[in-house]
């Protein structure tokens, strides 16, 4: 994990330059190229290898406007491979309520996400790239057990935070696999309530480090 | 599923016909002869259109060898593509003993068989071609859900035993991509009584259908 140090920095809001209203459509263009190229060279390189400033020649724009869109790689990152699934997103919504419903809230977020064909076709193709090749499944890696469940898991407590993040990534990614990859029945087809009160205890249950009664 | 009837035969063990001691290598080069073109046909037509026939003809042999070696479909699919987890073996694993350990007899015998790394290999990528190909998305389905898990629910109560198989199902293949395809850490290098202790009772617990206290 020693070369992965690239998430360290606070995550700043984009930088606002008086990008005017009429542009839209141009800069939501520019916006866009920057995102394909990110994607193209995060495919290539691999997510350590690759820089902003090396997204920003392959976008032939110039690096402050990359960094006036992301605010940082793991930003553009998430934009280029998980767009569906923003990191600081998804660790507010868990956090957002009692201490005991945060399994339940991660898991809500989750299917309420990939119900939405899009979401889901995106998400089941970086799980076939990812059992296929290290680098997205290092990607893979950084997003869902650094970016989302070890910060939540942190937060249930001090211990082994990482121990506790890779087992709950086990019902995460278990949940994802067989729901929406696999398709397997009933689940498949089964309420996201039904899915919640289901699947919510159980990733509570390996954040929390709890033995089993 | 209507399609999916195949299973419905109870296993027979293969005939032996007085095959001579001295033509086993010749006789070892048929069965594996049989097993690569199953393989073939499975991929290519998907487990329902796929005969014994056809995979006879295939091999160029006579029917009645293939089924010499294989008493039926599901034991040559399971051979030709998951070969190292026969799914009888797995579920006579998971209820030898109490019935409490049943969750954690199933996972030690998956951590068991797929801690060495040809087992791994092949179950990784079996799961990588499910993720992008809807025929492996049923074999994988079928065999995971209907040869294993739904048969272990099926000791455990009468009810919803397909519902709580395919709940079951997420942390199952959730463990498999997460130690083995995506390698999280720790989890990837914890100690099989580790992960048995932290996954067992999940598993049990799916598979119960109980509500978590």
């Amino acid at each position: 994990m020693g070369t992965e140090t690239a998430f360290t920095g606070a995550a700043q809001p984009p930088r606002r330059r008086g990008r005017p209203a009429k542009a839209h459509s141009l800069a939501d263009d520019t916006r866009s190229s920057i995102v394909t190229a990110a994607a193209e060279e995060f495919a290539r390189d691999g997510f350590d290898a690759t820089s902003m400033r090396g997204i920003a020649r392959a976008a032939s724009v110039d690096p402050a406007l990359v960094r006036h869109y992301f605010s940082d790689k793991a930003d553009l990152f998430a934009e280029a491979i998980a767009a569906p699934m923003r990191p600081e997103l998804i660790v507010r919504q868990a956090l957002n309520g009692p201490t005991d419903q945060i399994g339940a809230n991660l898991v809500r977020y989750i299917v309420d996400t990939l119900d939405q064909p899009a979401a889901r076709a995106r998400v089941v193709r970086l799980l076939h790239t990812a059992l296929g090749q290290e680098f997205a499944a290092r990607m893979l890696r950084q997003f869902m057990v650094r970016e989302v469940l070890k910060r939540i898991a942190a937060e249930l407590g001090d211990d082994n935070s990482e121990f506790r993040a890779s087992f709950a990534a086990t019902q995460v990614v278990g949940l994802v696999v067989a729901r929406y990859g696999l398709e397997i029945e009933p689940l498949a087809t089964a309420s996201p309530d039904e899915v919640v009160a289901r699947i919510g205890p159980v990733v509570q249950w390996h954040l929390m480090g709890n033995p089993l009664p």
